[in-house]
Order: structure tokens, then sequence, then C-alpha cells
């Protein structure tokens, strides 16, 4: 199981919605995501900030999906989007999708993406426990 | 053996040049490199951003032959260039070095880098098996 | 233990502050860090970057120690700035702190981060030994 840690030396989280750190046992194996986008399983994408991030949340809640596992098993999401005033909406998202889970985060503001009609990306790593012979 | 995955329930990478989850098994060792640049054994540096990224691909595979392994072990690929115009010619390269391999990747615009003249940085999470006792 | 390598085949690392791989031994746990913030631990934020800098190692620090470890640890450090003239103060608080441990690291621009009065955010990859049975 994940150890998530927010020792009192240092400040709170930020809104208390993620933990300082995230200590993966050894013996798991770490899952690396590609940024994930907006874009819906038929291809369409919404040209909507709140629209593209529920959408990118769909998106990774499939991909742990497939590797058997949930938000608890989070570790760290990487979230870039193209700017600040669009950052409350993308919480807005993420935190119906994480409930309780509390993974370690970052998000920054970037010039652009690698095409213009992409108005954020996140990458997450996740962690999937292995039976241990 | 890295696994790697593209849900059905997600759409396609975008042209099918990355995968959206690669897995990491248990028991195996993972290298982080620093973001890598467009400087040459000898220290020059070219103004023209297409040599930057393929001199970028050749520092990367040096890396990785230090390790012993090749493009197959990459799990995940960051880049950061300074313009979306130049992804292109990032994209090229680095089709060129990873032929069939499909890591993880986003690749996200910044507004600058350590030095005026660096164009693009790319940094590669990898793994070298390691034999069990 | 982590093996840190500069292959000759790549140039050194800039101004020899970084080391190019960091390998993290099978059999370690991970430990993911949110980025961190120049926010004391009252609360405060200085309106100064060398300041807030100098907080964010600090934090970091307390994390490392939250976890039994020190520098010697550090994985991978990715800086986020919001501009490139500031670098150097980053920097120097960067060394104050790491002293001679020499970790991977990625130092880009940024547009902005989630608060407007935060001018830097770092986030570490550190491992945490474990005794195997």
């Amino acid at each position: 199981m994940l150890s998530k840690s927010n020792p009192t030396a240092v400040a709170p989280p930020y809104k208390n919605i993620y933990s300082h750190t995230v200590e993966v046992p050894a013996g798991s194996s770490l899952v690396f995501t590609s940024g994930q986008l907006g874009i819906a399983p038929d291809g369409s994408i919404s040209p909507d900030f709140k629209a593209q991030a529920e959408q990118v949340m769909k998106n990774l809640a499939a991909l742990l999906a497939h590797h058997g596992v949930g938000v608890e098993s989070l570790v760290r999401i990487n979230a870039y989007v193209l700017a600040r005033a669009q950052i409350p909406l993308l919480a807005q998202a993420r935190a119906a999708w994480l409930g309780d889970a509390k993974p370690a985060m970052t998000t920054v503001v970037v010039s652009g993406l690698a095409a213009p009609d992409w108005l954020l990306e996140v990458e997450v790593v996740f962690s999937v426990e292995e039976a241990r012979p």
C-alpha cells in the first residue's frame, strides 16, 4: 500500500487536496502514463476547458481500471494547463474523480501543447502491487 | 520486460507514436535522467532546432547504452520545447531514434530553459532489469 | 545505494551540478513529492524569489528527513520557475542544500503556477532503501 505523509515541519498542502509525499513500497510495479488529453473515445474533443478536464479524468480512470486499480493507487499527478484562470476548473474535475485520495500533485501553466485545440494535459504515475511468490 | 497498453476505452494515442501506459515490473531498477540538451560531446551547440533535437536523441541513446539497454527499455519521455511549431521536428528526430518502441510521452511548450541557446530539453525514465537471485 | 553516472560519450553536466543518470536499485522504495512551494510552516510566503527558493529547499529537506534520508537519496529534482533570470538564485539555494549530492535535474521556465504569489515550485523523487528479509 502507498504511504502518504504531510510532516508538520512543512505547511499543510495547499487547499488540503494532495499529499506532500507518497511512498511506493519495494515490490510494487509502477505504471507511468502519457499525458492524457480531453479527447473522447470517438476521437472528438470539446473546445470547452471544463469538458476537456472531465474527459481527461475519464481517460485516466480508464487507464487505472485497465490495470485493475483505483484512485488510491495514484502516486503523482502532473498537470499542464494553458491558463491559470482554468486551474479551478481542473481542480473541480480532478476532485470529482479523486474523492478522498490525495496523491502527490504538481500543476503548472505552460505556453502550449502539441496541438492547438488541447487545453490541458495530465500525466500520472500509479502503482500496482504484485503478489510476491 | 515493460508492459505497454492502450485500452480501447481511451482514444488511440495521438499519431500512434506512444503508449498510454507503461508498466515497470517489480524487481526492475529504474533510471532517471536529467534533461538532455542539444550539446555535442565537444561542448558545441548548434543554433538549429533540428540539429539540437538530433543531438538530444544521441545523448539519450548514449545514456541508455551506458546502462546496457536500448529504446525498448524506455518508460517515459518528457520533452520541453520553446515553440509548438518545432514539435514536428522533435517528433521526427525522436521517431528516428525510437523505431518501433512506444514509451509513454508528454510534450509541452515552455517559456524558457536555463540558457538562452537551448531550444529543447528532454528527460527520460528507463528500466534495467536485474537478475533475481 | 543510488548509482550516478556521467558517460564520457555525453558532454559533462552543465556547470557540473547534476548527474546525467541516477539509477535506483531494485528493492528500494521510491518517494514522489508534490511540487514544494516557498511557504513557511506558519503559512507565510515572502514576495522575494531568493527567500522562496530557500524555503522550498527547507521544505524538501523536511520531507526527506521525515523519511529518514538525506540529499544523497535524491533521484531527480524538477524545478519550475517563472523567469530565467531567477535560475541563478534557484541554483544557489539548491546548491547550499545539496552540497556534493548530484541528483538528476531538469529546470524549466513556465508561464504560471497555481497562485499568483508563487514564484517557483520544485518536486523531487527520492529513494528509501529497505532492508530485505
